[in-house]
Formats: C-alpha cells, sequence, structure tokens
C-alpha cells in the first residue's frame, strides 16, 4: 500500500521510521510518503493561510495550495482522498479494515483554525480521531495511519499476533499474564497453569464478557451472545 | 506542567519537537520526558516480554520492569499514573481539560499483546484512544498529550485561538473562509463580507447548529439549544 500525507510538517512522520511500521516500511510491504502543502503555494511569501472572512481569531488555510497539491498527488496516487478533521466520521476498528483493503490513499492534515471550505469538494470522506481537539490533523492522521497499516498482511510479525480479534467481536481483552508465576505476592491464576485448554478458553471467555459488562456497556449491549456466553456471565 | 512517558520507543516523542507543542518546551511552559522502560528490566539479556501463561499468540510485557520504572519516577514526580490501553475509558475534551490542570503527568505505553495483569494496581487511571487497535501505547499518547497540552495556558498562541470553544457546547465547527474571495468560480457567503457582526454571528451558529444536527445526531441530542438556536434551526 501508498499513503500519501499532505501536510505542513511533514518531519512528524519520522515516527514511523521505528518498531513495526518502521519494519514493513524497510520491508517495502508499505510505503509512507509525506508532502509538504507549502510546496504548492503561488503565494510569494509561501504562505499558506490567511485571516478568516467574517472576523474572529484564529488563521485559516487557504485553499490553494491544499487544492493544488492534491491536484499534483491525483496523477501518481488514485487513492481515496481523506481529510482528518472534527466533523467527519469517528474513526473505529471496521473503518480500519475497511480502508486496510485500499492500495493507496492521500490523507489530508490541517492547521490552525481549519481549511477554507472551497477546498472540500476535493475531499472523498472526512474523518475525526474522536471528540477532542489536537494542535493539528498529523496527531489524528499518525494513530489512523498506524491502526490501517498493521491490519495490512505482512505488517505484524507472528509474534506481534492480531489482537484486534476480540475487538472484532466487540468484546474488550482478557487479562495477561506473564513470567513469573508470583509477582509481589500475586499469583498466576490457577486456570492457566492448568494446560486444560477448554477451562482456559471459557475463563478468558467470561473474563472478557463480565470487563466488557462493566467497563463498555455501550459496546456490551451490541455483542450477539451465544448461549455458553449467558452461561457463563451467570457464573460466579 | 512536566509530563513522562515510559515507553519501550522513547525516540517516538520526537515528534513532540515540531510545531505548537516543539515551541512550548522551548519556551519552558511544558517538558515532556520519555524514560526507557527497558532500563529498568532486571533480565540479564534485557529482555521486557516473555510468552503469555495460558498459550495464545503474541508476547505479554512483563509486570517486573514496568513496576520498577513507575517506582523509580514517583521518587521524582507525584502525578497521576495513566496507562493507555483499550479497556480504558474512552478520550474525549472534558477529560482532555481535566488533566490539563495536573502540575504532573506519567503515562505507561503498552506494547505487545498488553501488560501483565499484576502492573495495573499501580495504575490510576486507564484511557483508550477510542474503538480501535494500535501498534502500540505511544500511538495513542501522541495526541492524547497534544490534546490536554495545548489546553495549558501559553501554549497556544494568540494566532492559534481556541477551537474547542464549540466542542465545549458539544457543536461542530462552522465552516470557515478565507482569501480570495472567488475560488474556482465559488464566491465566499454574503454575509462574511457584509461586516454586519451580528449577522455573522447568527450564520455561523446556524451553520454549527445545522452540521452538527446532520452529520452528528449522537452530540446534537445532548446540546442545550437556547431559543435563538430553535428559531435558526427552523430558518431555511
Amino acid at each position: 500500500m501508498k499513503i500519501s500525507i499532505l501536510t505542513l510538517f511533514p518531519e512528524m512522520f519520522n515516527i514511523f521510521n521505528h518498531s513495526i511500521i518502521g519494519r514493513a516500511k524497510e520491508n517495502n510491504i508499505l510505503s509512507i510518503e509525506p508532502i509538504n502543502i507549502r510546496d504548492y503555494t503561488e503565494n510569494k511569501h509561501k504562505k499558506v493561510d490567511d485571516y478568516p472572512y467574517g472576523g474572529g481569531a484564529g488563521m485559516v488555510m487557504s485553499a490553494q495550495p491544499v487544492v493544488s497539491a492534491i491536484k499534483a498527488l491525483k496523477e501518481v496516487n488514485n487513492g481515496k482522498v481523506i481529510f482528518l478533521g472534527p466533523r467527519g466520521v469517528t474513526f473505529n476498528q471496521s473503518l480500519a479494515k475497511k480502508l486496510s483493503k485500499e492500495d493507496n490513499l492521500i490523507f489530508v492534515c490541517g492547521h490552525y483554525e481549519g481549511i477554507d471550505e472551497r477546498a472540500y469538494k476535493y475531499f472523498d470522506m472526512e474523518i475525526s480521531l474522536g471528540d477532542f481537539v489536537l494542535t493539528g490533523g498529523e496527531m489524528a492522521c499518525i494513530p489512523i495511519v498506524d491502526s490501517i497499516a498493521r491490519l495490512i498482511p505482512g505488517v505484524l510479525g507472528k509474534e506481534e499476533s492480531f489482537q484486534e480479534e476480540s475487538f472484532y467481536e466487540g468484546l474488550l481483552e482478557y487479562p495477561q499474564y506473564t513470567r513469573p508465576e508470583t509477582f509481589e505476592d500475586e499469583k498466576v491464576p490457577e486456570v492457566l497453569l492448568s494446560g486444560h485448554h477448554e477451562n482456559i478458553r471459557k475463563w478468558r471467555r467470561k473474563m472478557s464478557l463480565d470487563i466488557t459488562k462493566k467497563r463498555r456497556p455501550d459496546l456490551f449491549k451490541e455483542v450477539t451472545l451465544t448461549k455458553e456466553d449467558i452461561k457463563l456471565l451467570k457464573k460466579e
């Protein structure tokens, strides 16, 4: 997959040179290319923003450099154009899964008080990271690209597994334990040491159900419970 | 504010050397200090993870290095310990506002298949970025720290203003426009050029109401509408 990112801060995307995504880039499974919007401004002082019409605090990004950058990129990348903004659909795992199947994607990161409304017709989609305000679209783009990229076949090694499985079912994760058996007087639950695979599976399922019910009743409400789930939930 | 971040990838936090947060760090309004969890492992091979008890794919972070790092840090930083994880409360603007009033904060970033459950008693709080899976807690920590940091007095310059005002009221932003007056045959709405402050205020309010109602009925439902809002909503 080729991911192009239009931004005023291309150096922020050096973050993808590390860890799992860094390795995937090195192995050519994925390319992440930041492009500086400022390179496309026709303003002689290289300005990319200006005061808002109608007054008010803050600066607004001009339409011209953003639109010119998208048009230039479209010549070589036919991917969907996704704007990161607070008015978009809220990002979640099913959107991550859907976008991970695209061949190419183009992200546009806004800064300041948003982008001139007339640039919006060039966006295929607007995505919001959540109901909070960030200094710029880059801060939303980074976890969103991470979440999409890890779903691309070959990006995660065997050791990293696929933690999202529980999220696909709408459940939170069960507790995990590793060595030593006793840490600060606290022992690993007996069942996990038993070697009894079926009991371990049931214990983990019950834990996931209990934790989701308690912490995220909104997610729990959406889960389709099996007969076994109902039995496990009743158990002390 | 002093923000300490326990992580296996301290170099990822170089991202905060740029843009608005970078400037606030330079001006000593804020310090962001990543600390390598690996420096605290007692394992002679510097390992920080191990296989999960009970089997299953993936590796689990050991309790010892995380707990030792927290204990060492607590000697110099009395802040709340916040773990970034999928089972936590979902981050939002009111949580950002609350945490921005703390003097110190400690964030703990997990990796692999989560952290040994026995480390959790050292966490004061668990926060989730949203309902999606990331390669590591760092990817959640970065936008969360950004969102908190920008609320600290002095971090945002006058030009960056306080975009969150609309989010505090639970509304999405109205459209913004900047020069030129005509871009690709599309004109700036007449009212914004009128200089009539009261009409501009009403137009922007109506736009915010209409956009929120259409795109985020869940947010709109929570808004306390004024008499004027009801009148504006009815207007064509």
